[in-house]
Parts: C-alpha cells; sequence; structure tokens
C-alpha cells in the first residue's frame, strides 16, 4: 500500500523546518523552531556551577528538560500528567546528544540548561529539541566567546536528527503525528556533521523488523540528516565558525 | 520624580497589544496574545463533564490554569518552583473573572480548562491571561454555538483587564517588568464592557496608599480597559453577536 | 430584600472579637483570636536567617503560612486537600499585609514566620490572620526589644483589616461563612491605622459591581477597621508603644 | 536520684486532664482535651462508605489522623516536616487502640474520621489523642444512637490510656516533654476499663529494661488508666450508657 | 481449638532461619535472612556524616528502612502504596532496636543506613529485620575496626526478636502469615543477649488480652529470641568477639 | 590497547547467564535472572482490566516496572533518587520489548504487571529485565494456558536482548559495570528468536561511532542474542510450546 503524505511530500522528503532565532527576551540562547506544524521553544541559559559529581574536574556539563504545554497534543494533557516516562526518555536523549558534540572539557566549570518546551506537538518534537536545542547552545556559546568567557573552540562538529519509519510497508523520513501513529517502526537518528553516530533509538511497535529494513531506514535517516546540517549550517553561518575551531 | 518609559509611553497609554487568533491547531479555541514584550499563549479546551459539586444541576464550569516556561523570565525558573503560591493565586484570578460575564446555567455540563502558558514574561501576564483567555473562550464558544451544541447566548459582556501602579509617587497605566518592580503600588482591575467591577487586586509594597490614590488609579484603569475591550471588539466582530445575544 | 443577619446585628457592625494574647506556651508571640465563630491560633517564630535574596542586605522577611484542620469546615477537608490555591492566596495576601506595616530594614536579618493555624472557619479566616498575626508578631516583637535585640522603632502603624459584601443586594461589614455563601460580592480590604490602604482585594461572583457600590464597600470597610484597630490599641498597648516609635 | 516533678506531682500521680466536650460547631463529635500543658483537639466524623476491602461485609471502619500545628513544639516544625514516620506510627496506634473497643459489625457501611490535632505538645500527645479521640467518638456515636441511625450498642468497654517511664532508675506515671527527654524507657499502655490490654508499646531509649522494671511499669500503668477512666466515666455519663449496652 | 501449624511445628517452635551473609556485592555489610518462606535482604552502609542535631557531639547514629518489592505479598502492591504508615512504623522500630545495643559514643560521627528489603513476606518481616540487620551492622562494623577505623568494642550485647501471638486462644511463637491473619493479639518482643527487653509492640485486634496472657505471651517471646540469638552467635562468631569487648 | 576482561571472557564471550524460575511464592510468574554479578528479581501479575484507552477493545495490555534496592550498587542510592528518568527509561524499553513479541488480541482484556527489581547491579540490568521479564511472563502465560483462561497461542517468538559497547576502541559483547563505565558506545539490542530486531538504543558517551563500527555491534548483539535465546529455549522447553503454536 502506498502512503500518500500531507502536502505531498515524497517518502524522502522531510518537512519545512524554520528556526527563529534569538527568540526569546532573557534566554542567553534560544529559538523557535517549527518542523511542519510541530513548534518548540528551545532556550539555553548557563550558571557558573556544576553537579556534585563534576566540581573542581574544571569539566562542564549539559543537561535538557522537556516539557509539552497542554494545549500543544490532540488530548488536551493535565498538567499533572505532562511529566511522564516519556518526558524523561526524551530529556535525556537530547542531553546526551548536545554532550556528544560539545567539548565538556572546554566549557568552564557551567551547566548548561537546555530548554525544550513545546507550543504544538505534530511528530518529531525530539528531533526539534535536538537541532533547536543546538541552535539555541550555539547562539550562548557564541555570546560566551564574545565576552571572553570561552577562549577555546568548544564544539566538535554539528549535530543533525531525524526520525524515520515504516508505515504499511513503506519507509518514511521525518514522520509527522498523522504518520507516527501507524507506523509499526520508529526510529530516531542524531548524527554529526562527519556523518557518524551520536544516537540510535528505534522501536518496533507490534512487528519486529529485519536487517534490511534497519539498513534502508539508516540510510533514509543519513540523508535527512544531511540536509538538517545544510539548514543548520546556513543559519549558524556567523556564529559557529569560532566554535568549531574554523 | 517624572517616569521616562519605554518607547516614550505616557502615563496613561498601554503598551501595543497583539492577539494571534487561532494560534494552536488542536485546541478548541486559542490565541497568542502580546502585550510589548509579554507573550502568553492561551488555549481553551472542553470536557463533558463537571466537578462533582456540580454534577446534575445542569451548570457549567470554567477553570483556568497558568505556568511560565522556565526561560520566560530574566533570571530561568527551575521546573519544580514553577507551580509557586503566586502561580495559584494568578490563576484562581483568571477563573474567577471569565466565570464573572459567562452565563453558567447556560453553557451545558461541561468544563473549560482556559490554559494560559507565559512564554516571555516583561509584566502585565495575569492581565494578558484574561485578555487572551477570553479571546481564547469566545473562540471555542462559537464552534459549539457553530456545532449547535450552544443554541443561546451565552455571554453576558465583554471582560477588560488592566494593571496600573504608583512608581516614585506617579500613577501609570500597563506596567512592565522593570516599572512593576519599582512600583509601590500594583492594582489589577478586571472591568465588564458595561463599565463594572469583576476584579480589583490592589497591593502596597511598602508604602500604604491613599483614598485619592486608589480613585485616581481607578479612574487610569477604566481608561486603560476601554481601550483594551475597544480591540476585542475589533478583533472579535465575526464570532461573539450571537454569544452576547445581540 | 432585607437581611436578617444572627445575634441580630447591624449591616455596619462587626461581630465580636476576641483575643487571648500569648495563648502557645513555645511560640514567641501568638493568640487565639475569635471573630464570631471563626478561631484561629496565630503564631509567631523566627530564625536568624533570611531567604536567598536577601543575605547580606541586612534587611529582614516576614512570611505567612495558613492552614486548617480538617474538621475547621462544614464538611471535614480530606489532609491532603488543605494545601490549595485558595489556602496559597491566603497567605501570601497575609504575609503581604503585615510586611506592609513593619520597617524589614530595622529587624534584622531575621526571617518571621506567622502561623495561622484555623481551628473553626465561619468566615473571614484571612481576615482573622491579618488581625492575629498582628497582635502575635507585635508580642514576639516586643520581646526581642525587652531582650535588647531590637533597639529602634520597628513597626510603622497599625494594620487592621475586615471582609465587606453585597447579599441580596445589600452592603454587609464582616461576613460570616453563611451570609459569604450568598455574597455576590467579597471584597477584603486591608487599612493603617492612618487610613490608608494596604490590601484591597475584591471578586464578584456572577454579579459585576458599580463604581457606587465599590464606593460604599470601600467606606463600610473603613468604619469596619477603624473599630478593629481600635480593639488593637486596647490589647496591645503595653506592649506596642516603643515599637511605633511613641 | 530523686526527680522532682513540676507541680510537685508524685511518680504515680498524672497531670490534671481537662476534657472541653462538643469543642467544634461542624464536627459530629469533637473534645479539647489539655493533659498538663499538652492541648489536642480531637474532632470526629464519619461517610457511609467503607475503604474496597470492607465493601458489602456490613462492617465499618475508624481511622485515626495526627498532626500538629508547627508552633506546638519547642522548636517550630515546617509544615512539610510534620507528616513524618513518627505522626504515622501515632495515627495508626490512635486508630487501632479505637478499634478495639468498638464493635464495628455495630456501626453500619461507616468510615469514622477521628482528627487528633495538636495544638501543644508537652508530652503525652498520643495518649491525649486515644482519650480525647474516644470521648468524642461517643459524642459522635450517641448522636447517631439519637437520630436513630444506630439502634444497638456499638461499644465493647471503655478505653483508657497513659505512658509510664523510666527517668534516672525512677518509675514515673504520665510523663510530659521535660521528663519524657530524660527516660530511658518510654512505655505506652492502653487499656479498656475492664482491665485488659488493647496495647502496649514500650522502648528502651539506650538502656534496656529488666523484666522486674517492666511488671513495675505496667502495674504503675494500670493505676493511671484507672484513674483516667474514672475521669471519662464522669464526663461521659450521659451519652455512654446505651452505647455500652447498660 | 487447636492449631494445626504447617510443617506440624510445635506452638513454640520457630520456624527455620537461614543467613546468607556477605549477600551482596557492594553493601559494607550484608545477608540474605530466611524465616521460614519470608526472605529478607539486609544491607549496611554507612557515610562519614551525621544529622543535623548530631554534629560536633561526636556521635554515631543508626538509621533503617525498610521497604517491599511489590511482587513481595500475596495481592501485589502497587509501587505508590509501598510507602504506607506500616512501612514507617517498621522501620522505626527497627531502628531503635539496633540503636539499643550499640555505644553510639564509640563509633564515631557517621550514619549507619541499614536497609531491608523484603524479598518475599510471609510473616515476620520486622523480626527478619532485626536480626538481619544486626547480622549485616555486625559485618560492617567489623570490617571497620579491620580497616582500624573502630579501636573499640561498640557493641554493649547481642539483639534478638520475636513475634508471639493469640490464634483462637492459643498462643503461638513466630507466626507466619497466615496465622498472623487470624490472630487476634500480635505482640512483637526485641531482647538483648543478656534477656533484657529493648522494645515491646502488642497490639489486640478486636479482642483485648489479659494480664495473664500476657505473661504467657512473654515468656513464650522470651524462649524464642534465646534460640534466635543461639543462632546469632554461631553464624557471627568470627566478627563479633572483639566488638563485644569479649 | 587489548581490553583483559574479568574471568578471561573472550570480547564476544557473555556471562553466564543463570535463570531459577518459579523463584517467588506469591507471584504468577517469577525468577531471579543472574547475568555474571547482575541479579533481577522478575516478576508477572495481572488484573483483569486494562487502561482506559483499550476499554472494550479486547486488548490486553503488558507493562513493565523496574527499580533498584539502595544497596544494589556501588554507592548506595536514597530511595528518593532511585525512581529517576533512568528508571523510566529502562522500564518503556522493557515494557516495549515484551509488547513486541506477544499478540495483544489474544491475551484477554487483561494487564500484565512485569516488576523487575534489581537486587545487584553490575551492568546489563535492563538487559536482564528483559530476558528475566520474558521467562516469568510464559511461566505466568503458561499457568493461564492450564487453568483455560488463555485457549490460543499467544506468542510471536522468543526475544533475547544483550548490550555491546565500544571500549579503548574494541567491541565487547554483554558489559559489566566496569566496562560500562569505560565505554564509548553503549548499545541495547532487542531481537526475536526469528533474528528480527524489536528494539536498539545505542548512544555515544563524547566519541561518536562510524557506520562501519554499528555494523560489527549489531553483529556481535546479534550473536550474543542466539546465545540468549539458546538458554530461554532450553529452559522454557516445557512451557512454551503452546503458547508459540508449536
Amino acid at each position: 500500500m502506498e502512503i500518500r503524505r500531507k502536502g505531498n511530500r515524497r517518502y524522502d522528503e522531510i518537512r519545512e523546518i524554520k528556526i527563529t532565532k534569538n527568540f526569546l527576551k532573557y534566554a542567553k540562547g534560544s529559538c523557535l523552531i517549527e518542523i511542519g506544524e510541530t513548534k518548540v521553544i528551545c532556550a539555553v541559559n548557563y550558571e557558573d556551577k556544576v553537579p556534585q559529581w563534576l566540581k573542581d574536574t574544571g569539566n562542564g556539563w549539559i543537561t535538557a528538560e522537556y516539557s509539552l504545554i497542554p494545549s500543544s497534543t490532540i488530548e488536551r494533557i493535565p498538567r499533572s500528567s505532562i511529566s511522564s516516562g516519556r518526558t524523561h526518555e526524551i530529556q535525556r536523549m537530547i542531553g546526551r546528544s548536545l554532550r556528544g558534540v560539545v567539548d565538556l572539557k572546554r566549557i568552564g566549570e557551567r551547566t548548561f540548561w537546555v530548554d525544550c518546551d513545546v507550543i504544538q506537538a505534530d511528530g518529531g518534537t525530539r528531533i526539534a529539541g535536538v537541532i533547536g536545542g543546538f541552535v539555541a547552545l550555539v547562539e550562548c556559546l557564541n555570546k560566551l566567546k564574545i565576552s571572553g568567557l570561552i577562549k577555546v573552540p568548544v564544539l566538535k562538529d554539528y549535530i543533525g536528527a531525524i526520525s524515520v519509519g515504516l508505515v504499511h510497508g513503506n519507509i518514511l523520513l521525518d514522520l509527522d503525528y498523522s504518520e507516527d501513529s501507524l507506523a509499526s517502526i520508529d526510529l530516531n537518528v542524531v548524527m554529526t556533521g562527519g556523518g557518524e553516530y551520536i544516537e540510535i533509538q528505534g522501536t518496533a511497535e507490534g512487528y519486529p523488523f529485519t536487517k534490511k529494513q534497519l539498513e534502508e531506514l539508516l540510510n533514509l535517516a543519513e540523508k535527512g540528516i544531511k540536509k538538517v546540517i545544510e539548514i543548520e549550517k546556513e543559519i549558524l553561518k556567523d556564529e559557529i565558525m569560532f566554535l568549531l575551531g574554523n
């Protein structure tokens, strides 16, 4: 069965990504990221201390928090249910991913808080969190560089993320909510600009997947991530050069 | 001492109010309200049941919830501190205000949830919650009317709100955050389109205020609320007529 | 429709107020305040430290907590429901009011805890909290003065509070629970001995109120507060003189 | 070393017990019990349902809750610390004790809530909870009898309670707080009017006790409990006869 | 009515006790204790600090925590219900008991955490907690002695515990779950090796007990505890000598 | 740098797996699974109702809970910290995996609770949860089959799981805690008996990994999982045949 995607998207096409940098007045770095109808506010702030177990090591830390506003989803979520297991899983994934491209030894004994607040959830919110979180983090690190608080390159690479899935036997890139609901596999992939993996999270819902399908899905994800990173390069070109050591 | 306001606002001038209706994809009614740099997403959803103490009375209920995203304020608020006493006080005030202009006997045995999620807090967020909450509620009620679920007018009047305060002896309309920090009095007023009071909340921080000052502040508030209601009238003209019984 | 009040109270008459000073053995200041059948234990304790944001400013802080025992109300309140939004709203109001007549710069880097525990709730508990909290605070401050820990006057004025309301079109002073249940407006007013406002909280339940009604209600409240302050003067005459700088 | 007790109490003398029946306006049964300077408000309410595991058995249930107001103790207890392990231990003990003298099969499918709120804690609060809880429960059951909801005797016996302890080698009856702090053994005993045990809770703090000491302590407790039950008999003589089947 | 016990146990016979010392890899002291089908993992760890109120006194502290895994009981317990009043009561009892035989002045400013995690609950879990907690504590203290951190004897005596009860009028030693469910009295006794009491907790469920019954139960408990201590002596003979000062 | 593994394990060798079936007295299915020094108790219970969103669909549900006892880890975990983001992530992974091989339409409107309680954590606890959870689930389902409550095959396949990682550039199968601490990649893989994927979770800690490394790791995981499934086949041979439809 062939899949007809909204807006006539091809199976290997990502939704339009729109990033509004410098979205918030107070955060040290921030953006609004829109992937199709998914909208997430990403904001980065830092404080000059680190968790107990990092004290006096000279290393910094990056941690992410993820939340939804109650009216972001099809059925309103009561505030008491927002912080669920799913929330914890997602915010841990975003934090790990961002730490994967930052040289924690070089950012000073600081903790960076990456807040991902979902305004509208139409699939791919964790992906939006990684990408938007990266953009906001770069903005924040760049400010630290400008004010002389960071004096050496601290980024190892770009980071990109995308979801792929299998719907009625078809592989699809960048699933929206309606596709995600039907998917028998949901695979989230995070890669560096250099094409290496940072995180792979794949789950079969009901139907296990073969090695061949995994291979196809990984290839499709790579294609999508390349596109994502092109967008990041365009949008961050003024802030990121020094941070990458270029 | 005279007060120089940002953007050369006069003492009796409100900030620009921008309301984006139909802001969210899933909520039954929603808007983004911007009052100067304050930004609040207001969303209304309902369910076909009422709190225990209203069961089988035929009456409906309206309740509001208010929250901030962590990066909405000058200093990031940890998520664990967001739900504070202040939060409870504000959401109770928004809920009471909206109930004040709705005929609860006519909206059916339904609970309406009004979610006010603050994206950026630059003073007047509770005011934004009342105005934006009203706009989103009208949008939602209008949909119920269109689908035939509401057959009679259910609104008693428009509702407007504004803050006034005393800064270095000057009365000021619609305080932003920097003014609010300096204010010795902070008075929030909610009125109907007909010029009657729904809610008055005034607090002296350190310096009590005289009857004369109260009178001046109330007059100034009335002036601001009239302006607010004009804006609402313009923006809601297509949806609100039937609901008001006009 | 005329209102027949319990005990043949006139519309502008407050209930009998009975204050038992020095009610508790351990608290630094305490009283039992009875307003009609409303009974609240108010207790003040202090510690020699202040909240983080006041550290090293030389200023002190006053904070109030309000709670009910489960059997204080018509329907028993489960302990898990006692700390509600209403509770937060009330304790914030009591704290703000008391801070309004104390010179925080002169009380030393101390935090004063004002505990208002409601034993019986027959309307006006927050009013009782302000009045009883003031009496207990004066008792505590006086002990500090006697032991030489406070050497200058620290009080700016007396503080009084009362509720007024509109029941079936009649303005009423000091509503008891049965009147409060019927009131279309409930207005709580806090004033200084000098006749200036510290706090005004007015809410229309269902029927908005006019400017004229507001004026009448404020006048009635002022009358009640004068009476309250007379009672305080009588009861505190031995302890308060030095603290007020008289 | 001989112990000099406050008010020249003999080692085998209980403090004065003062019980104000019908202390609260709303509770179905209530009293203020004062044992020396210990003051506890006991209140009983009921609802016409039982815990899940008793449904449709025809049996009723009695459960107790115990709490302190923050200013009841020498050092103010923060509200967040009030519900501790100690609290749970005490309220379970009070509930079990009261169930021990009530015929749960005869009180109908009702849950009785016994609230013990400590106003002032000077030793023996759990003892006060048992005695005051019993008085309030009798008052409540008597009202049920009067209104015809209870038609048969439901009480098996009186219940009395007291603490005994060992201070510097001396056995003491009914310890106040200062004695309790010094006690190497603290034994709480609950007995029926007929002289049988309902509950024994004895703990050595640092120094274990011998069989002989246990025997002496139990005898002393019995003496105290007899006195307690005399007081109850006097105070309950009008309400309790029918309930006991006399 | 005579009681037929599982495995033909006599009324005065304890179940088989099996203790696997050094059960866990990481804890400083640990054992698995099996009393019949009851299985509890006891583990002791310590840290070099004490609760606030013991700071700079030179004294140490011992505290116990008790929990069940959800599948340890007949009906699975939801995780959210595990930490109940009963849990608090039990862990306080275990902590007090162990403190009763340790010289807190001699263990240094350390807090010892005794974790009792119930794997299978077939009656007597608190008893198992005391015995197993003692074995694990001795193991831990012995390691401290070996590494020179404890240089003097710190134990005052052995500690033993057992439950006794009255089932259909028969006194029984060491009740299993099925017997406990039927018992009209449940008495837990903790004694030292020297035959003195540390803790007595007796509760009548529905039927009060006489002095004579109490005496019989206490004698039976003593018999059981002697047996328990023999088992401890055998199992701890290599580690405990120095700690006891022998 | 070559890795010297404990017990001279080869890089592609799993630790010894020991499964004690029927480990608990009360659970409907249970086992103790030991993978090297990692020990997890897995227990399955069910109830005859499903979550709200599955009601009246005829489908059943499987959900997992994962917890550690405080003394299971190198540093004791305070009970208040046990339920963390990591816990949620793991229990969601176990639940999803087990649902992947069960035909939820055929198990009736029942919820199966799979409790994984970690007694000792030496790496691979989530893997142990999947394997042990599967064994306990089969035991439980087999009992349902025996009692006639399940009449058709409900299992789609075996399920196996293993972790692989990269330590100092070497790929390693089945990491223990000390290896896991050094690993730059940690990949958990869940597969069916038929060699298809159910779940892949791979995370780079600091160093991203190449496609080639991913391929090698996936092959190594497959090898390990085959071994795991052989062990399951041996252990479950009597119970699983009917459930698989063989």
